[in-house]
């Protein structure tokens, strides 16, 4: 049998080595952690490599990332299916070894994790997901969904803002199997951290509401399981295992120094840790006896049939909601989901209503349909208009709910919605002033890249918010999202495209979707039921060029989204007025719209009208793309101003006269 | 004389009227901290109303900026150029009064708040320049520089992760004479704070290392003024000072809930508030004997003279460094600054590096002559090469350095380093990987709203980034960056675009400036000394279209941008061997080249050809600016991969053959 130590050096064996190979990766934390994974993986944490999907899973977050190789080797070593080879192929192109955890590329990865602090947020969204499922389904005597999150992080998470926010956030709600372990080494890459992190982190986390274990020695077995068995005596709040390691562990030139975080150890130190490690094995080579010591494919198997068993338990006293527990671990809408009626009743209702609103309207309606809907808001509820008649905050002492006041934690929200995506049973969708979307751009990019259906609810999108100013008004937001790759990013004109809106994001699994809505009134456009049927491809012809009661071709187009598209309209009816044949798209999601059929597209924008003039209260650069070099925008170049909303679209030329003018202009050319 | 009571009521008033007269605004964070403001800026606050840029003066941020009607009162009482009619027009177009506080709009404005949290970040920026510039200038006897820091913060900005950064980063640095007051009301849009804001904030700041006093009667002016003493005494550490207020405190019926925070109280409860508070004047009257009680301005001119009898008495003792002071209060550069030496040297150098490399090279040769660059890097110096060899860790022991190392918080470094630059007397330079601008996006939109010098330097600039991965590998970002309105971006190709891209931004007096550089080596390029005096213009023809050795009209512009141009003149030597007539435009700033007259960018970039092709590794969209709809664009639709760079340039079609083809294909066409 071999010791602890042994164990937990075959990861340390592993990482060095294919860091080594690649030339490339952070030996140092798998190096400095792998006596606590140790510990965790082999005595606690409940998984079967041979199902990564295993809805009942502990979930593991490495949100260090950087130190993948440490996960990577955790999971070859304990069965999942990842070969040696894998581990050779360590950061090339097309392995299933990436160069941080890439969710999708290798089984048994959570969640996407690198950029620092992200992963510990993920870990709060599971932690919630878990507990949430289990108020709503579990009943007395069937625990179906009962597990642990477990994440390790290092000193740059916790330096990192939304380290703050998701363990605020955490400490309040009491998320008891929530164990996360600090990798306190002292160390990051400018060097030695006390020069720039001496933050009492144990009693921070109290000040939080958490339960710390504090100066733990991480490379003493018997104290990390110590320590995480009064982790698990915890079960009102959080816990954090303050971990003290030494980075690089086992290599005796280089441990403890910021030279084994970043780099490859080099074949001479690599070879030296083998000595200082009593690790005599070729590289990449692991003892059989070693690999048995690790292999957790049988005891896996073993919990999942038992809960397979607890599950059959359910469904026979139990069996609408073991039903629906089903249906949303597999992220199946209801069949009789009514997102599409909606939008056809919106056109009959003919509301003028601003589209956050509409918005509003949508989750009022569809809410009762979709218990897995997860809401919230970085404290602007009132003004996202996100807590729907159904809305129920979750809470320590309510599990059950649907919503989560979030506070003023944007980039936390983020971070936690695609948390409690990755885990499963909920769609999320979480809101804020869309100017600040910017702090959580990078959680927004995060649900992209890792296929996320996660919605966001971004509201007071223009100028047209007003009084708050410049600082409130986004300009360079919407480019941003529609740059994004795998975003889907709608900005309805009426309630109608609102509804539309709702159920393009709905529909969309696996990959997330901005609404961008405003805070002001939009007219209700007439639409055709035609009309009507090609809003969901993104962009369509809401008014043909019509000249003596007969649809001509276009001299000219007018492309707007949201707010201006009523605008456009009003402009159109004047240039008609003046014998002019315009044509008016209204394009809620390019994106949406650039997928579709060259044919259609074309159909929409004919390659022979050149003339074209786009009108969004947003940066003007991103039309460019539809309108090309021989077309107009009017669109914003600078920042906002702090006034009523209607002076501001007067004052940015968003008027009939300059449409009108911007258009003869152009016509005249 | 008027009683402390009756001082704060005149906020109270004004706060609530104006709010009342705009029908939109915030009365309750006023009328709640109006007598922490009244004790603080009566007794303490070292200011001169006459001259709002006095070097020397007490910095006061009010971080809770949605506040700005109780920094808008104050201004106006103590004798600010800031009349009643200002006030009257508190929110409206073009006003001195805007929604949230404006640098540059209002006289006595220090930095422009309502992004929740920044305004904190700010202040630290602003305590951390003082002590420096002190440091650096003070002489025995002489302390020329010396005053407060004064921040007003709300649950908001202590909700938001960038407050942990910044906080966690002033205790570390010991900012003694930073004094933030907490106003602790329990309130926030979402209603009461206790279902979603739980922390021990004292316990919290004290695991920073701040000094706290805890538990402060907000409405009573002895306990403030008690607090003020105290955090005047602790001069090795930051102070918090915890005080409990009511919010919308004198509004009788809307007081110390939700309703009175962000919307005008209504005409009955501001009668009531009247009432309540015994004040029984005319809305936007302030009787005369309050104003006295206000008046700030003979007390302010008496420190201000003091100070420059002070600063006479400096110069006299210390001519050469009273000059120095004086140049880098002004923001001027020195005369004989090389910069620009700096970019014909590095042509005649010839030398093929990283671009963040070469940006290093300029830090070096620039840095001995430039005493105002505080630099720093959110822990990846190493990386980043920002830390060159002048380069000295600003501490609390040292504090005379030139540098911060900020840690793994980049958010609070792009608002820290706002907050030096709204200081005076630093260009602060900071840096992060390109991807992790989005952790700081927000306050890069700042710098440029509030017209700051501020330079980034974000390095490993896309997929060139290699093994690191997608989640490491910029795609939208640069777009992003674009689209910021009064941010420059460059991204140049080689060390001598390195060089005036450096030149430029140094030269942009009053806003930021965005360096985009590669982590791996760039060749360098051969330029006419006409070429290289056109970097400067952001896009100039780096190589002209020449068939059998004459110069031609091109058939074909390729346009690329940094890594980009060395694979745009490699593909222009194959087509040029084809006997295609191709022209290679360099566009490292297209803000620049935007910002250049018509007859300049028509010779660059002809109206007639029509066949562009734009070559950069970030998202396409951006591009169809340049070659609109007629022409083509090799970049990233999608997000990168781990792999060596090299492989990820291969695989995503950064090659002469993929150009080449491109090229042929719409010249063909």
């Amino acid at each position: 049998m071999p010791s602890r130590f042994e164990l937990a050096n075959a990861i340390r064996a592993l990482s060095m080595d294919a860091v080594q190979k690649a030339n490339s990766g952070h030996p140092g934390a798998p190096m400095g952690m792998a006596d606590i994974a140790e510990v965790l993986w082999n005595d606690y944490l409940s998984h079967n490599p041979s199902n990564p999907h295993w809805a009942n899973r502990d979930r593991f977050v490495l949100s260090n990332g950087h130190g993948s190789m440490l996960l990577y080797s955790l999971l070859h070593l304990t069965g999942y299916e990842l070969g040696l080879e894998d581990l050779q192929h360590f950061r090339q192109l097309h392995s299933r070894t990436p160069g941080h955890p890439e969710l999708g590329y290798t089984p048994g990865v959570e969640t996407t994790t690198g950029p620092l602090g992200q992963g510990l947020a993920n870990a709060v969204g599971m932690a919630i997901a878990e507990r949430a499922l289990a108020a709503q389904f579990n009943r007395p005597g069937h625990e179906i969904i009962d597990h642990y999150t477990y994440c390790f992080v290092g000193d740059g998470c916790l330096m990192e803002g939304i380290s703050h926010e998701v363990s605020s956030l955490a400490g309040m709600q009491g998320l008891g199997k929530l164990v996360v372990f600090y990798d306190d080494n002292g160390i990051s890459i400018d060097g030695e951290v006390e020069g720039w992190f001496t933050d009492d982190t144990a009693k921070r986390f109290e000040a939080y509401g958490w339960h710390v274990v504090p100066n733990v020695d991480g490379h003493q077995p018997d104290e990390v399981k110590a320590a995480i068995e009064l982790a698990r005596q915890h079960d009102d709040k959080p816990s954090l295992i303050v971990c003290r390691t030494i980075i690089g562990f086992g290599a005796p030139n280089k441990q403890g120094k910021e030279e084994c975080h970043g780099a490859a150890l080099g074949e001479d130190e690599v070879a030296a840790a083998r000595g200082q490690l009593d690790w005599p094995h070729a590289p990449f080579h692991v003892p059989e006896a070693i690999y048995q010591g690790w292999d957790a494919r049988e005891l896996g198997a073993k919990r999942e049939a038992d809960w397979e068993a607890r599950l059959a338990r359910y469904a026979e006293a139990y069996p609408a909601e073991a039903k629906e527990l089903q249906r949303r671990l597999k992220g199946e809408l209801p069949v009789d989901l009514t997102s599409e009626a909606l939008i056809e009743q919106a056109q009959a209702n003919a509301e003028s209503v601003a589209s956050r609103k509409a918005s509003l309207g949508c989750l009022n309606a569809l809410g009762p349909q979709l218990p897995e809907l997860l809401g919230g808001s970085a404290d602007l509820a009132p003004s996202n208009l996100t807590f729907w008649k159904g809305a129920k905050a979750i809470s320590a002492s309510e599990p059950s709910g649907n919503y989560l006041h979030y506070g003023v934690r944007e980039f936390g929200m983020g971070a936690i919605m695609n948390g409690i995506s990755a885990h499963g049973g909920f769609i999320p969708y979480g809101a804020t002033f869309l100017t600040f979307m910017e702090y959580m751009h990078n959680a927004v990019r995060m649900a992209a890249l890792m296929n996320r259906q996660v919605i966001y609810v971004f509201t007071h999108d223009s100028i047209g918010l007003g009084e708050d100013g410049p600082t409130h008004q986004p300009i360079e937001q919407l480019g941003a999202l529609r740059s994004t790759p795998n975003l889907s990013t709608w900005r309805p004109a009426d309630a109608v495209e609102t509804a539309a809106a709702w159920d393009a994001a709905l529909k969309r699994h696996g990959a997330p979707t901005a609404l961008v809505l405003s805070r002001q009134t939009l007219p209700h456009q007439a639409r055709t039921q035609q009309q009507l049927g090609e809003i969901e491809r993104g962009g369509y012809v809401l008014k043909e060029s019509i000249l003596k009661d007969n649809v001509v071709t276009p001299e000219l187009i007018l492309i707007a989204t949201g707010s201006e598209v009523g605008l456009a309209m009003d402009a159109a009816v004047e240039l008609e007025s003046r014998g002019k044949a315009v044509r008016v798209v209204s394009m809620p999601s390019t994106d949406t719209f650039d997928a579709q059929p060259a044919s259609y597209r074309e159909s929409v924008l004919p390659a022979g009208v050149t003339k074209r003039l786009a009108i969004e209260a947003s940066h003007f650069a991103y039309w460019y793309k539809y309108v090309g070099l021989n077309g107009r925008i009017v669109g914003m170049d600078g920042f906002g101003e702090s006034a009523p909303g209607g002076d501001l679209f007067k004052h940015f030329g968003f008027t009939i006269d300059n449409v009108v003018e911007q258009a003869e202009e152009l016509l005249a050319k």
